[in-house]
């Protein structure tokens, strides 16, 4: 074989990994929405054997000789020089992720799903019954189980390193813990600020939204942010998510409580945003490096992109607030564009992540970055956490959770071995900001088409600079091309003092 | 190993396959559901990368060698003899297997698959253009294709043989051939004795029936049937099926036309019946031939049983009728529950299999019967066939298709290369008729308790007589342990005789 075919064989061998774990997700969007209630114990079975097949792929002999024909596996230096600049980063690419899989062994990858499936249906019930206790011993499982991890895929200077990499590529403890050291007083004290003396009035936000109303809303909404229905659904579910199939067949799910109006409409937003990454890939790239994201970070910048810095922007609400009035008159008829901005916009330390603001959000991150941290490190134990947490709280916020149900138990990630994904989170936010700083240059009309319900433009924006590379780039080198400058945690700190204390009254 | 533990490591891997297979289910289930348009051409790749790797372990030298420390590869023939009559039986079933898809190449099985991807696309525009010459050449490959299949398979008599003994294992064209001279004649003469002379008004079952009506009215008979909704689900589809993932998870699907009622209770009694089969094996048993049909033809009969032994008898007629009036009254008001069963069994000869009753059903079946088998022996060739149908339909119809969109294009299974699958059909119909001779002497009430609407006794003597064994005894071998006696066709034209020319004035 010459290098050119050695590296359509090495395509094709990837693509049959990828098959399969489009499969998987499948069976997972299935469990999620429409499987009957006693199809769960085959289907775990199914999801093991296709998982155990992805992972019998992916660390094939087949591939990694065919990898050592064009690339060092230890140094990652190309042997090869004809290929091109995109088929290198492939190349690059494809070797990260036979290494990382290479390096765990299939006996630790079963231990970690039957450790993981056992903690995450014990978190459930100690979740449900407030009982911190039960669940404990399964942490310190999965916190041991991390550590081993962390030993086995290898890291420079810190355990925790390895296993943030495994989400964003790249990325260090110390990185973080400097970005977080400039954004931690800058939030607390932005958040001390913006917090009103007396509760807003929420009352119209929630109370009886049609569900059907709301449904048709949401795809109405997803339209306009460029969805293409012909390669994508939407249904309801507990949870909203994104499941991407390849990117001609996007799953979104939505949780449109008929209580809560804006609960839906950013769920469909952020997931929409994550939509749009995964079908802004060539699909003729399907199965290779070229058609997938570049980090989790990246994926949340896209996802959060969508629902707090175009959706929760004032722009759109001129924009949609109109329709809303139409659509549920009985709620919104008394109130204005203005009221409803602010309301959604409104600022105030709260227990629960998911349903935080804008100002907030990264602070509940930096609580979890810290108490893995120490976790990892071993200067806490899983016994330690509820109080550690509630400590930091109080630290953060200025609150105590009244329980450890909206405490330390509201998070599904640990129960799942996700150690190192949390400051993805934070990282979204991030990113969004700094390139929204160079799309608002770009594109300084944008206000105005934003309010005339053209949004067309920033899914264009966002396909040519990010989607289209797929792992081309790195995050960073991604960044940089857009932004002419490294991540610097300034532009979210300007974007937030601009729109809440500015345009904010 | 000792043959216990070769006998577990047998399942093991067979089980494997099984997992596949069910997930093979699933992608052409959502396929036919709720894939995004766009889906489908990844989506054929996943159900090819599926279809190879059952195949690779179907076919494996790990079975292989698994198997021949228990049982004879050629002969058949049991090595040890320790092992219990159940695991004998699984032995000789899982042989079977393995022998089937060993004597298929990977470059036969490739090819079928291609030309048949392409012949059953090129039917779907040829049967709406009605233009059989367009679909023909196809045809000619498909039939070629399947005298190699013969012959790869290999087969004593009659090389059809091969192709029926992969549906209904031990069925052979001769066997059918006998079957067939004595149902053919009493059957055209039944049907000419049976037409009325001015066709039935039948406007009452057509016009505007609600959708969302008939979906409730498909659930509650379908849990009357003894359909657990833990284990199943019903959606909708252009054409109704029932796909069965696993025993625990089977996934029916109807087509509630707005303008044809009986035609959705048809199907989802039918689809039910199918259902029930594969819901009632042992879960335990899952990934063994014990959890599975033991033919299509004894599949068939379970769906031909609820449609029609069930569905359209005078005691259900009698329990559904007033439902029907209470939920339809713009329709039904002013027609009684005699006026209604008699014209759901209105016997009349038709164009169309899937529309046809219950005395002209069979017809259809020999018709496309004799026709693959004159096709198979070369003695008919592709481009003959629109002659050689209408010949035929006017043979055992006395009427001829107006076009060949009625005629030789309206089923799928040609274009799929599914040589003697049809027989089954009516194979189905005469294990039914045989079953219920028994089980209406064993149960003698059976009368008054469905006009009760009492059906799970029903379930409950299909389940104990046929579902509980799986493959464990043959279909011949269930038929004579159920009734005593081997296949006869006698059942079939008594039942008949007895509800149409006595029951029915």
């Amino acid at each position: 074989m010459n290098p050119k075919e050695s590296y359509q064989n090495i395509l094709e061998l990837v693509k049959e990994t990828k098959l399969l774990e489009s499969i998987s997700y499948l069976l997972q969007w299935d469990q999620d929405t429409y499987m009957p209630e006693q199809g769960i114990g085959i289907r775990s079975m199914q999801s093991e054997c296709i998982a155990s097949l992805k992972h019998q792929k992916l660390t094939s002999n087949e591939l990694k000789s065919a990898l050592e024909k064009l690339i060092h596996l230890d140094t990652g230096e190309i042997l090869d020089h004809t290929l091109s600049e995109e088929e290198t980063a492939v190349l690059k690419e494809v070797r990260r992720d036979f290494q990382l899989a290479a390096k765990l062994p299939n006996s630790f990858v079963k231990k970690m799903a039957h450790i993981t499936s056992k903690a995450s249906h014990s978190w459930i019930s100690a979740k449900k019954g407030n009982d911190f206790e039960a669940f404990s011993p399964h942490l310190t499982k999965i916190v041991d189980q991390c550590k081993e991890q962390a030993e086995l895929l290898g890291y420079k200077e810190h355990p925790y390193d390895a296993l943030i990499d495994l989400y964003e590529p790249g990325m260090t403890t110390k990185k973080l813990q400097l970005l977080f050291k400039t954004l931690k007083p800058f939030l607390i004290d932005l958040t001390k600020k913006l917090t009103p003396k007396k509760p807003l009035d929420t009352s119209f936000l929630f109370g009886d939204f049609s569900s059907k109303k709301q449904m048709k809303l949401s795809h109405d909404i997803l339209e306009l942010m460029g969805i293409d229905f012909k390669k994508a659904r939407l249904d309801r579910t507990a949870h909203p998510f994104c499941v991407p199939l390849h990117p001609q067949d996007i799953r979104l799910t939505t949780h449109d409580h008929s209580n809560d109006l804006m609960g839906n409409i950013s769920a469909i937003m952020h997931e929409g945003g994550h939509g749009l990454y995964e079908m802004g890939f060539d699909p003729k790239n399907f199965g290779s490096p070229l058609a997938e994201a570049v980090s989790l970070g990246m994926h949340e910048s896209q996802s959060r992109w969508w629902e707090t810095f175009i959706g929760q922007s004032q722009s759109f609400c001129h924009f949609l607030f109109p329709t809303l009035q139409k659509i549920f008159p009985e709620k919104l008829s008394k109130i204005d564009s203005s009221t409803f901005y602010k309301t959604i916009n409104r600022v105030t330390p709260t227990m629960i992540r998911v349903h935080s603001d804008e100002v907030t959000y990264i602070l509940h991150v930096i609580l979890r970055f810290e108490l893995e941290v120490e976790l990892i490190e071993g200067k806490l134990q899983a016994h330690d956490i509820p109080e550690a947490w509630n400590a930091k709280m109080q630290e953060l916020f200025g609150i105590t959770p009244k329980n450890d149900q909206e405490g330390c138990l509201q998070d599904v990630h640990w129960s799942l071995g996700m150690f190192g994904y949390f400051p993805t989170y934070a990282l979204g936010n991030l990113y969004a900001a700094q390139i929204f700083a160079t799309f608002k240059k770009e594109h300084p009309e944008w206000e105005k088409e934003v309010s005339s319900g053209n949004l067309l433009f920033i899914r264009d924006f966002l396909q040519k600079n990010i989607h289209q590379y797929g792992r081309q780039y790195s995050s960073n080198e991604l960044l940089e091309r857009i932004t002419k400058e490294p991540l610097s945690p300034n532009y979210h700190m300007k974007y937030l003092e601009q729109k809440y204390t500015k345009a904010l009254p």
